[in-house]
């Protein structure tokens, strides 16, 4: 029982007690080569040999902000002279100052909020409270979604992923997406299912309504193919929801916060949720932390039923304080704005790269919460990398990625959809910047077109 | 959408913004009149009108270090000045180090780490790759056992707040705790629960041990009712999973880091579990952070075969970093030492006390891990109050409770056991300040003895 006293740390020392000790997510750990990182700052990050790299995905889309802002790392600096801890039970000044920022914030009458660490435990009491309020216990979920990866959170998660954690939570129903491009019922005119309400309404009549507590949707899909639904869908749900007594739950985990291009992506059309959950850009993940902010009228029911939930760091000070100084940043500095116009550059830059490389199929997005999607072929749609690629079937894709990196911009992918969501405070040289590096590796990705 | 722009915080204003917008755990909100606190010191912290409290459990058990550690703060300052965050997927060095101390400081051959940000994640992560380790589906845990609130690690919680969330994953089956002063089994000598290998062994034979992945147990009980097992207990569990190739998993998110005068829990029984979990102690909680630490065996295993969890802060750079600069104080300030001299001094106190207070029915701790059950009779050890009281039900312990923290003692009970768990950094002085409150207010416990 001794403490190795580490004094200097090489770039191989940490290589080395990293592929020792450490467990990666998601990964065969003898199959791991991390790139050991250094520092950050704003939309870059570096390696021990001084190697610079252009954060194209904002690390796992959350630091909105970008790498080591200043005002957000003195915000924890002062918060953590002051009290980094106290027990959920007490009231505590940046905890309440948060919950209220997130009240003016988030769109029509939401208005106390929970905090947790992260999305999952947000999604997980979100889902538990929607069950608690209708005395219901169905809840209808999309495939093509990430919701977290805790047995509750993954149960609703329709991505791969979940296969390794079944059975898991009973009681999700599965919806389909409003994936228009590759839309699973073939797309006719009108869509019921790209279109929503038809599509859950036929779902609700086989699962019966009344045993339903919640719907719960990616306003805008992120993990899953960056997947923005038709104008009209998310109301339709709203308003199928309503005649039904179901809550409708949105996780803005990755949207929330500026992504699009607006304060949360459900702004862009004016459809509010009975449950919101938010993580990631909140505080940009500086401290973990994560939200679930309910209606007025859950906050009322809250007032004379118990909540069942809880964490040992739920309301943590340190993140909260966090999360108080990001709102005001974003505010301060315009982030939102800046976010809506780099994304238009970036979306500008994309359909002048889709001239050009055939195997660019669709170009999604807003803001800077952009995808690509990647094909062999433009008429059959035939994707560069089947669904659920690994190995081998990946490589088309993962050797672009890897020459984006080789190049200094970072840069992952969903199977075909490569994902663009640089942090929002990127400026005009660096979108060029990344620009350029696509337009050079997206010929790999050309070379497969139509063989 | 707008921020209010607050600038003064009164402990009015705090209030009131509190309780329109924040969710506490575990509570109905418009019942609750939390306090709000501006500060904390070491073992102590402080309203907004000054009066101070002494923190007799280090709030939810998870402060070892105390409130504003100096060198923990400031351990925290560096790192949000160096990088407060990288992905999960990077080599970082705060994260290679606390993997590499957590190998060294954990018994036997526990090796790699996963960290997440919390107890219950961790569990979640323990129980879902013990699945996979084994390829078997039930895992057994114990009623009187606390978990965390996520689906998975509240199924597998027995306590009461479970009920709220049921139906959750499958496939958990159930054993009896080794709860000798009130045998589930009547306590026969030998007792085939309360010595463990036998109970296991027969619900074994019920439920087919070839389905059965892994045991998960709180070597030490701590939020329901602060048990510890008999001698040789834990050694017959490791035999049994031993015999059917089951693992055994140790949840120390609680008992973990000095708290019961070892570094972990089962160090007084030196028996090792195949997976360890933690979170808590680990850092303190002034960062949320959890941890899941594996056998050698289990890292060989996860060399070649794909680790199905993760989360956006697994493995947080400031996390890690400020769990790294915890150990590092608890070696150097003789942390775990201090806790074992106070926990004597406190265990002598109370056996004092028990020669006072009728209502005492059994002492039970070691280190800084008491726990004290009131009795209304020591023949009959008919509680104090019942199992699962609420309101009116649990007042006479309630009583006792609001009588400390008038005084100056912040105590909490489960059902009708007293918590004393002080911070690990707690000196003499204030350990005699608290024991002379409880002499005080047991009186309030002694008032119901034997009406
Ligand atoms: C939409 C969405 N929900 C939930 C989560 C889970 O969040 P966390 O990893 O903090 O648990 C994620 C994480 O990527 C997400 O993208
Ligand atoms: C033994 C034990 N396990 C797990 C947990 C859950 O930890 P968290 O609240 O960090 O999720 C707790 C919390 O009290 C605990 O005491």
């Amino acid at each position: 029982m001794t403490i190795t006293d580490t004094t200097t740390w090489t770039s191989a020392r940490l290589k080395q007690v990293d592929k020792e000790y450490v467990i990666h997510s998601w990964s065969v750990q003898g199959k791991l080569d991390p790139i050991p990182v250094a520092g950050g700052s704003g939309s870059w990050f570096w390696d021990y040999d001084g190697r610079r790299y252009l954060d194209f995905q904002s690390q796992l889309v959350n630091l909105n902000l970008g790498h080591q802002h200043p005002r957000l790392v003195e915000a924890i600096r002062a918060q953590a002279e002051q009290l980094c801890y106290i027990g959920p039970g007490f009231a505590e000044r940046s905890r309440a100052e948060l919950a209220e920022m997130m009240a003016g914030l988030t769109p029509g009458d939401l208005k106390m909020s929970f905090f947790t660490t992260g999305g999952a435990a947000a999604n997980e009491n979100a889902v538990r409270l929607a069950r608690h309020v209708t005395g219901r216990q169905k809840v209808i979920a999309r495939y093509r979604s990430y919701h977290g990866a805790t047995a509750g959170a993954m149960s609703l998660t329709g991505d791969p992923r979940r296969w390794a954690a079944e059975p898991g939570m009973s009681g999700v129903v599965r919806m389909l997406d409003p994936y228009t491009y590759r839309c699973p019922a073939g797309h006719p005119d009108p869509c019921p299912v790209c279109s929503g309400g038809p599509h859950l309404e036929e779902i609700l009549r086989y699962e019966n309504p009344e045993t339903v507590a919640a719907v719960i949707v990616e306003p805008v899909t992120g993990t899953n193919g960056l997947l923005y639904p038709p104008d009209g869908y998310l109301r339709s749900l709203r308003e199928v929801c309503d005649r039904y007594g179901i809550l409708l739950i949105f996780d803005e985990v990755m949207a929330g916060f500026g992504r699009t291009g607006e304060w949360f992506a459900c702004d862009h059309w004016d459809v509010v949720p009975d449950i919101l959950t938010t993580a990631k850009g909140l505080n940009s993940g500086y401290v973990p932390l994560g939200a679930m902010t309910v209606s007025a009228r859950i906050s009322e029911w809250l007032r004379d039923n118990m909540f069942w939930g809880g964490l040992t760091y739920a309301g943590h000070p340190l993140a909260c304080a966090s999360g108080v100084a990001s709102l005001r940043i974003m505010q301060d500095e315009g982030v939102v704005d800046n976010a809506r116009a780099m994304g238009e550059r970036l979306g500008a830059g994309l359909a002048e790269l889709a001239g050009r490389h055939p195997s660019i199929g669709e170009i999604r997005g807003r803001g800077l919460f952009y995808g690509v999607e990647l094909v062999r072929d433009r008429d059959t749609r035939e994707p560069l990398v089947p669904f659920n690629a690994k190995g081998a079937a990946a490589a088309p894709v993962g050797r672009l990625l890897k020459a984006a990196m080789q190049r200094g911009v970072y840069l992952t992918a969903n199977f075909n959809v490569l994902r663009l969501t640089p942090p929002l405070i990127i400026n005009a040289e660096e979108i060029d910047l990344a620009l350029g590096v696509l337009d050079e590796v997206l010929d790999l990705a050309d070379e497969h077109y139509q063989n």
